[in-house]
């Protein structure tokens, strides 16, 4: 085995640490994705999705892809050429939503709002009234700035309407609580390697009914035959009908993932996020750095900062580079127009620890004393 | 641990075993996606796949997906709306490559060959010659029959008259030779699951300058946004610029995984895989099961086999539960036309060795003695 042993913490925007239960779990001996052992892990996950999206939609499947593949997955489905959607920017990852609506040929009304700053519901709900979109897509927790969405609000404008939601929770699931049902979402995605600290590689994904309808009323076919939710039905649907060979040790992972989230209680877990995330707040202050994000919309497993003058520009890259090697912590940088300008520090899943904190300021107190 | 620790001896069309060397390799603690550690891994990766696929591609990369989004990024990148692309169709992936193109908008003209035969390169090249497609199309190792087809003579037809070529080798990289470069093949594309003894997940793919160029000169974008092989070229080309998460630990596994076949060598793992291939034929004869291909166009990792009439339709599908449950060994049952019809017995990469065919001869001989 020479893979690299070396241990990093892992406190940028994921991945997170893997526990090695979890990494052990997806370390068992191979089963066939028809065998009846590994469909039965198949739908002990599915069902714990279920529970963790808050949702009874019966699809609700890990996706064999990243989470980018996720958000994918979503748009192309319930979007056809010529179709209009809405969708809120707050930050890179509504940008790609409407990147990601545009190749499937939709129409895109964007509604933007500063990177930092939450989407205003009022103005999401102007625009749905305005366009009446086929679909309405946002983001839960921004992963480029730490923001936190309101999502209730901006769900009720879009079904009032008859509009189907789209609502991206790569960051939120398994660290913030998430309620699809109750709020009204017709399609989420996730991701595995942020709050619940499984390895990348996997999107959970969670459609409503009335989701599954429209796909199965399109004038076209949808775009993608790897993410045609037709045919992903067909096989994690019940009647596992081949389409693709499912990651199995990834699947088994995911599993394991999902037991240590239950073991635990979504309650208690959401509160440890919280905490780790004040103490880094406060452990953050005396040295320069401040918040980007106002205390009542800001993410509690991803922290975004605005860095010191003195540290701007190049010399945040190379402290990054030397928390890596000296200390072994990852840290994330600033995406898009932030680079250079903000840090990014998750606090996920298994991380969201206030000794991993206190790990990281005593690193950086050590980088940031004077010479 | 909850998950299933039942071994099962997997000779089906995969997955087929991953060795516990390549389950620990991906057991390996995390590193982050932009880690100098993780990218000379990443690095390293390419440069075997470059060596197993016989290309000297830079865009050489392990996508994100099952093998399945690897043929979905080959057709979506060359292809636009509109485009002619001529597909050779021997079985359910030729097929699955029609609906594939299909969806890209592309004008398909399919040159089809039974089931158990191969494609013969005269009709393809008069395909080709009356088209003058943008896209040639087929299949090294059919893995829903078990042939192997005629890759050579079918791409210099297409090189002939300007068309780019791509190959499925999901089923043969790591069983087979391929040489991508002498055979003048454009697009590539593979699974981890089969003769790479991986677990699934990842798709190698692999792009020739001349692929690359011709994404660059598109007129429409790549209709997705996840598979767009410019975006994915700006991580995996070397600038290392954000695409998506890259899967960390199923890219450790891949790594131990080419080792192992690197410190083989492909020729004794192609030889080793013909031996078991020849012993299963012999063993299977007495037995009344048939092979369905003829020797000379027959795959050494994927045998299929006509099954004895006592044993066409429901008993089948009964003999082959009885197996796993009894004893532990996953065969394959017939895709499509042939459900019901045919076995499909893997003997794929760590698991091509006929040990591995007396066990499965054993347990066969022991279910089907008289009562």
């Amino acid at each position: 085995m020479q893979s690299p042993a070396r241990e990093r913490l892992l406190l940028g925007p994921g991945p997170s640490n893997v526990p090695e239960r979890v990494r052990q779990a997806a370390a068992a001996p191979l089963l066939g994705h028809l065998d009846p052992a590994f469909l039965a892990v198949l739908d002990e996950v599915a069902e714990r999705l279920r529970r963790l999206f808050g949702t009874g939609n019966p699809l609700t499947l890990p996706l064999s892809a990243t989470g980018s593949a996720g958000m994918e997955a979503c748009l192309v489905n319930l979007l056809e050429a010529g179709d209009d959607a809405v969708i809120g920017v707050a930050g890179v990852f509504g940008e790609r939503m409407c990147e990601v609506a545009s190749r499937a040929g939709a129409r895109v009304t964007r509604v933007e709002t500063p990177p930092g700053t939450a989407l205003e519901p009022d103005a999401m709900a102007q625009a749905i009234e305005r366009v009446r979109p086929k679909v309405v897509s946002f983001v839960h927790a921004e992963t480029s700035t730490g923001v936190q969405q309101p999502v209730a609000e901006i769900a009720q404008a879009a079904r009032a309407h008859g509009a189907l939601t789209v609502l991206d929770c790569v960051t939120s699931l398994g660290g913030l609580p998430v309620r699809l049902d109750d709020w009204g979402i017709d399609a989420a995605y996730s991701a595995t390697q942020k709050c619940l600290s499984v390895a990348p590689g996997l999107a959970p994904v969670s459609f409503s009914p009335r989701a599954v309808e429209r796909v199965g009323v399109r004038a076209t076919p949808v775009q993608s035959w790897f993410l045609d939710l037709s045919l992903l039905g067909g096989y994690y649907g019940g009647d596992r009908v081949y389409h693709h060979t499912a990651p199995i040790s990834a699947i088994f992972g995911l599993a394991e993932g999902l037991r240590m989230v239950e073991e635990e209680g979504m309650d208690a877990r959401a509160a440890r996020h919280r905490e780790a995330a004040a103490a880094l707040v406060d452990g953050l202050a005396p040295l320069g750095f401040a918040p980007l994000v106002e205390a009542s919309i800001r993410l509690p497993m991803l922290t975004s900062v605005k860095l010191p003058n003195s540290l701007q520009g190049a010399p945040e890259a190379n402290l990054r580079r030397r928390l890596l090697d000296a200390h072994g912590i990852e840290v994330g940088g600033g995406l898009g127009k932030l680079a250079g300008k903000i840090w990014r520090i998750g606090l996920m899943g298994e991380n969201a620890r206030t000794a991993h904190v206190e790990r990281l300021l005593t690193a950086l107190r050590a980088e940031l004393q004077p010479a």
